[in-house]
């Protein structure tokens, strides 16, 4: 049986070139950047240039303004804890949105819980769209950070965060962006958003697990999350994990040499996939934004059926996706993020998660297109839900 | 030249072994653990096989009072103002040593500068040794944790944690120490030696970069330091580095395979570089407890040089050690570890650690015994310092 992955927005396998760019790192290269002796400096060398390859996908004006974390979850925890702990004389107000990455929401509601900070969580319109205009009302005196993220996980709807980022720059508040699902699969300058903050993650970009990266703007303040040696200019302590930033570095330029075809090419299976399943499967629908949306995700609910049991099947049938986010499937609750776009509880249940990679092709859209409506039928038939109706 | 790596204490090379069982996981099985699709439960078993031998190093008795993190640093943060946060309304007030590494006393300083805890700093003797009964007269009412590290990354001096532990049990108070220089080196079982937490990290027993873990004793409440998916039962958010702790599950199989050989063959080349050495250097010393100390740790102090020039110089002939911690070399400032035994500036400045590993032999004990004496020679020949006496 042929294994087809559709569940890149969960994790990607490594880039074939940057397995190969990580392997001297590991026993041959294997100096700590903090060292003196040679050893140390080559892996120092090796960092610097891991550093600049990924200010140059992102269009950061210094590569001293990217600070390597482990991953998506420390950079948003660091960007709004770190941001809290260093203005707490300025304010405690945060402006977050209600589809945000657990990552970002679960910090906020932590600050919240310890008296630390106050949150406005705003709303989106059924597409998944923050207004910017809530935006800038929702600022305040108090506010010292807005954190919008780039695109969302589960339905993929792009914000639209240059604007966002613009009416926190006019009004000197910090913006920060988790841009987890965007960085690596569109393009992106973290001048042009004008965000003073990035969160990204290696391994959603065929880069290594355990590795990811805060892009701070100079000038903009924050604590660090984890204190000790020093490192990074003393915004995140612990030894560089010199392998894991090589493979970041390698997938930064991998992603630009290939982003251009592979957004086209990745689209086409999207719109083909989203327009195939809702046509063949009565009750359904796409979730999250018709055309600003990622390339790879193709979103939908069933109704009557639970997302959880088409992943089973499919399963059995080769095919792996998603229903909400990796983070949380085998919770019984509903997303919060469809319960945010007012899809009632019944249809949020039953939703799947699409996301396409590199190595699919249009065969895999049809093999879904083949599998799935006979396993929607099947599960109907048997399904209490469905008889209610 | 034959380069001869003594800096083990600082980072070491990843273990044959180890890479060998993380390759199938970088591509072939990269499912996220969080998912519920077949890639996703592969990885996930994979995981649970590393926690399990992990625990077996450790003698822990629940295999999830493991929680994978990035590394040692992130686990000593986690403990510390894990605890602080979890525990607020018992109390604010932490113990600590003097000489523990910079992720516990930083980590301290920042809740202090918080205005979260209240800190005591216990002093070492001229050893490194704290005096259990100095913990007991420190703890308080409000004492809510004592964090002494295991054995001292810079001076190799074991702590009496078995002691300590007891006596923090005794009076109901969370005990943590920093392992990160013993796990895989000395043999360690959390239930003797009375502990609830402990911290240590991959790379620096033939692990990968970028992965740690903490043990947390069931029981003990703890407040996670990043927060989002939920993943390791809600202590530690983020994506699982799956090869990164795969990493880790086999270092720690190894570490039980080589280490009684290992501790015999190291001890044996440490004694015997600290003894030629400071027979061989007039003016220099052992720094450290001379029996309670890491089998791998040779630290010495040199007076009248810089412990900086004598690295350069041994460099110069492919000998890489340290002068004091990775973390703080380049830096100017005297090793606060040094300082806390009572060595004056100019010896503390003089200052140069040996960290043997599994790759060395006794040849490079006589290398070293051959090189660097000369090069003190010509250093203090040089040297103002030198004529001030």
């Amino acid at each position: 049986m042929e294994r087809i992955y559709l569940d890149h927005a969960g994790t990607t396998p490594m880039h074939p070139k940057v397995m190969e760019a990580m392997q001297p790192y590991f026993r041959e290269k294997f100096g700590n950047p903090s060292s003196l002796h040679t050893p140390g400096q080559e892996a120092a060398q090796a960092v610097a240039e891991a550093r600049a390859s990924l200010a140059e996908l992102l269009d950061v004006a210094y590569p001293d303004e990217i600070v390597f974390t482990s991953g998506g979850t420390e950079s948003d925890n660091t960007a709004i804890l770190g941001t809290l702990f260093a203005l707490k004389k300025k304010g405690n107000h945060i402006i977050t949105s209600a589809i945000e990455h657990h990552a970002v929401l679960h910090a906020c509601q932590f600050l919240e819980k310890q008296g630390l900070a106050k949150v406005t969580y705003l709303p989106v319109d059924s597409t998944g769209l923050v207004d910017p205009e809530d935006v800038k009302k929702a600022i305040g005196e108090k506010t010292v950070l807005v954190t919008i993220m780039h695109a969302n996980n589960e339905i993929g709807t792009i914000q639209p965060v240059a604007e966002i980022g613009a009416i926190c720059r006019e009004r000197k508040v910090a913006c920060h962006t988790d841009a987890v699902q965007t960085v690596g699969h569109i393009p992106i300058s973290v001048q042009k958003i004008n965000i003073d903050m990035l969160s990204l993650s290696a391994h959603k970009f065929y880069g290594p697990r355990g590795v990811g990266a805060l892009y701070v703007r100079k000038g903009v303040r924050i604590s660090p999350l984890m204190h000790g040696g020093g490192q990074e200019k003393g915004k995140r302590s612990g030894t560089l994990n010199v392998a894991g930033i090589v493979g970041l570095g390698e997938a930064a330029q991998q992603a630009a040499l290939e982003m251009d075809s592979e957004v086209r090419r990745q689209s086409e299976m999207r719109d083909s996939l989203i327009k195939g399943l809702t046509e063949a499967i009565p009750d359904s629908l796409m979730t999250g934004h018709p055309t600003q949306r990622l390339p790879n995700n193709a979103s939908i609910c069933v109704r009557y059926v639970e997302g959880e049991s088409m992943l089973l099947n499919m399963d059995l049938q080769g095919i792996a996706a998603s229903s909400g986010s990796a983070c949380t499937s085998g919770s019984l609750e509903a997303s919060h993020v469809l319960l945010a776009i007012n899809l009632p509880h019944e249809i949020a249940h039953g939703s799947l998660r699409f996301t396409f990679g590199r190595d699919n092709k249009t065969a895999h859209v049809s093999r879904v297109l083949e599998v799935l409506p006979p396993v929607v039928e099947r599960l109907r038939a048997m399904s209490p839900l469905n008889k209610q109706t």
